[in-house]
């Protein structure tokens, strides 16, 4: 199956359960609450439930509808977690559109309505995402698949470890300096592991049932390092991306101060005074394009840059060499190592 | 079962499901969560836990060890919200207590962290909601009961209408003037439908299965009534209430300008000048003490107070009359009677 039909699955799916929800929210007052919901399904790159279906097809799933139910459920975690992200980053945009919260506030704006607009764009969104994140529970069970039971444990603990990696991301901020392990620890927690490695042993398990130990070793060493390495991409895009392709304003994750794996490496590497330098810029939320490239020349200068490079380089050589001892078919194989190389080297 | 026993049984059942979470939710960075989670659940009234239970009596369960756990498992439901409501609200106080996003807020501040400790404060208690909202599903399908399965579109139903009655709750305060109508509203889908209906529904329906005729007269006879009524009260004590009891500010529903039955009642009462003060004060962060007894002394002169009472008395008469038809042992009835009468008449 080609990336571009398993898209038009995904998205038949998400529109009819989308449908489902509409006797609930109904009416001109909750319609902004699902006319959000869409809009936020609407992109991406639907990586997600492509790891989730080719996990499914490598042990010998078929083009069941259930599975696309089951894989489109993933986008609705995403899309929750991008919601309360931007709140709790306080983002003003996301795929270069202003984030839940901001249209909400822009919503109470043009009503001319009661209270602060900040405060209510913010709370619609929490509750957004907080629709998003049953909705995804919901539709995941919805998908009527055989192996659910079996697969439920799997897909409760990744919720909850998205949730505490995403907590282990805010304190690394918080603690300011980080190590490497650190860095490699978050990386994987708040997103690789949910994006990648969760993905992929949901649909392996949804498939197989119980657990064969070459499921278990593929989860390892494919999937959890194609997640670290899709996670060590995206540090890079929050400081080299290019506005047009990320959607988000340029050296963004360095106004916010985002301690990454860039970063630590940088701190280590860097001259004194660079070092210096980029203690007293990271985290400025006035920070200017100016500032933005002073930065971006110290972590290039430091080689630290060069090292991440290698690093998703390393790691998306080694999954690739994983998938040979894999026993999957030729079309899984094949279709898992194309996964592999979008998710490394995406410029979105 | 005496009520003290049902909540020894809750708190057991919670106890034993949050330790379950330690090996995800380990190590001294996620303490805090985890133990935030504790804290917030070992307080509260276990009403809904109550209902759910006492539907389950009424339609014939036993004392199985299953429904205390999906009994219990509204707490975590409740608790998401109480700790979103904080944030959306930017409440100080839960309970006497700091608020989850305050106590985060503080650790931030102790630990002499980088970055804003009060997004970070906000941050983490967002991603407490969501754990304990992702738990509160995870719990309820671990009770291992038969009728799981059917009762599951009901569960889900549940928690799609709290997020949407949330949102109303938003809306209602930044439309500013609000109707009986919209209000009653309100308070049928932010609480009374989560905290009465759909626990009794959902009791009901995993003893018995399918919906027999009695069990959704029931819901809608019983359990709605009291639903609003438990609302209607938390609408007087959100104004009249004692804080040593509420654990709350005096008058903090005033400060928040909480457009509720009360105020829809006392507008449409009120002489013009008292309604205009109403209009001036109401929704004041800085409503000193005086402000407070200025406002009571409005609506209790208006005559919405008595009538609040009034339709609170009416409601649950209605709701106790309808417990005689139906099918029920004499000690559900009874107990179902007394839950009734606690949900509307308590003082915190």
């Amino acid at each position: 199956m080609s990336m571009d039909t398993l898209r038009t699955e995904v998205d038949r799916s998400l529109g009819e359960f989308l449908d489902r929800q509409r006797p609930i929210v109904s009416g001109p007052d909750l319609a902004p609450l699902l006319n959000a919901a869409r809009e936020l399904l609407s992109g991406g790159k639907r990586l997600r439930p492509a790891f989730c279906y080719w996990g499914w097809r490598a042990a010998g799933g078929g083009d069941e509808p259930g599975i696309f139910v089951a894989a489109a459920s993933l986008e609705l975690l995403q899309a929750s977690a991008l919601v309360h992200d931007d709140v709790m980053d306080k983002s003003d945009l996301r795929r270069g559109m202003p984030s839940a919260h901001r249209r909400f506030q822009r919503l109470h704006e043009k009503s001319d309505w009661y209270g602060s607009a900040e405060q209510f764009g913010e709370g619609a969104a929490v509750l957004l995402g907080n629709l998003l994140l049953i909705w995804s529970g919901e539709m995941w069970r919805s998908s009527g698949l055989p192996n659910l039971e079996a697969t439920q444990p799997f897909h409760d603990h990744m919720r909850t470890e998205l949730m505490c990696g995403q907590y282990l991301d805010l304190l690394e901020q918080a603690h300011g300096e980080n190590t490497f392990e650190s860095a490699l620890r978050v990386a994987l927690y708040k997103s690789g592991k949910y994006s990648v490695e969760q993905p992929l042993r949901l649909g392996l398990t949804l498939a197989a049932g119980g657990g064969a130990p070459w499921i278990e070793e593929l989860c390892v060493e494919y999937g959890n390092r194609v997640g670290i390495a899709f996670q060590l991409r995206d540090d890079i895009l929050g400081v080299f991306g290019d506005p047009v392709e990320t959607g988000k304003p340029a050296g963004d994750d360095l106004r916010e101060g985002k301690r990454t794996m860039l970063i630590a490496r940088t701190l280590a590497a860097a001259t004194p005074e660079d070092a210096a330098t980029v203690r007293r810029l990271l985290g400025d939320p006035d920070l200017d394009a100016e500032g933005v490239d002073k930065l971006r020349g110290v972590i290039e200068a430091s080689g630290a840059l060069d090292e991440c490079e290698e690093m998703i380089a390393r790691y998306l050589e080694e999954s690739l060499a994983s998938l040979d001892d894999a026993p999957i078919t030729t079309e899984a194989r094949s279709a898992l190592a194309d996964l592999a190389v979008a998710a490394t080297s995406r410029k979105t």
